[in-house]
Order: structure tokens, then sequence, then C-alpha cells
């Protein structure tokens, strides 16, 4: 897995406000993250979630294996539980990334 | 401020690990929100962070706009802060965002 090769490749920015409790999310989130990971052209994927917020970013090599992605039959019966249960709103961006650099001490 | 305006436009996903404590940080990082806010292009902004990763994604109209963002003094300042101090290693990803949809209960 390497969330960092060098642009042009592509990133899908999915922000999203939880509903209170787990529901079975989190053993969900598990699942999907280890079946993405799966999917050709998967490169990573990085996730942040506090109180208010969760930020995950996902990154493909192109949109046609995000496009498989979303399609995906577990995937897309993930995509309605989350809309029945897990979710109160989410936003999904595909962006191409154009550049990139790093810092590291 | 609108993060959701109608693709094409901009998004810098910054993606860094802290150092411990706070260091001054918090209020550093309100400062520069505040200040990018007034940027002329500049759409929005969305952070998390939870103990391991903080993603913190801004949108923007142009890549011109970015880049004097980029090189604003007092923001040049707080990048170096940023080296010395407050973060273990950051990663900063330019992006086009080419589509976007959402979900809301």
């Amino acid at each position: 897995m390497n969330t960092k090769p060098e642009p042009p490749y592509y990133a899908v920015i999915f922000t999203s406000q939880r509903t209170e409790g787990d529901r079975g999310y989190g053993k969900m989130a598990e699942k999907m993250e280890e079946l993405a990971s799966m999917q050709p052209g998967f490169l990573g994927v990085e996730s942040s979630r506090d109180n208010h917020l969760g930020i995950t970013v996902s990154y493909w090599d192109s949109l046609e294996s995000i496009e498989n992605w979303k399609n995906n039959t577990a995937h897309k019966m993930a995509q309605q539980k989350g809309q029945e249960e897990w979710y109160k709103n989410y936003f999904v961006r595909v962006c191409k990334v154009e550049r990139a650099y790093s810092f590291e001490k």
C-alpha cells in the first residue's frame, strides 16, 4: 500500500457526521477498509474522526477504479446501511491529485 | 463561506502528525484559519484530528489562490514554526475536485 506515489493519482474525500452510538459501524468500517484494500487500483486510505466530523481520504490509481469500488456489491450494501443507520450526513468529493509535497523530522 | 460549490474547484489535503503538547499550536491554528478565510479565492475548510492523525482539507477557487496563500507572509512564519515545533511530519496534496455528491437525512 503506497499512499504517496508521484502525482497524478486520485483521491476520494469522504466527510461525514455520525449518528449516536456504534450500531455495528466500527466492525463494518474495518471490513470495508479491508475489502477496499483488495480492490484493483487501491493505493491507500487515511482517516481521522473527532467529536464534530470524520474525514476519510482514499487514494486510487484512476477514476475507473473509484467507480468499480463504488459499485462493489458488498460496498453498496454498506452504503445503504450507512444512509439508514450510521450517518446523519456525508459529502463525497472525487479529486485528481496534481501536486504533493511532504515534511518529515 | 461555501465548501460545496459545483466542481471543478480545488482542495488542499493536509495530513499531519503532531508533536507532544500544545506549544501554542491551538492559538496559531485558529489565527491561520481566520487569516485563510480572508484570502481571495478561499471557499472553506474542514478539519478532524484524533490521536493518530490530523486531516485538514481547505477548498479554493484556483491553483493561483492556493499559491498565494502558501506564500502569504504570516502563513510562511506559521509554516516554519510548524516544522520547528508542532509537527512530526505532514503531507500536502493539491487536488482538483472533479465530482461531488452528498447524502443528508
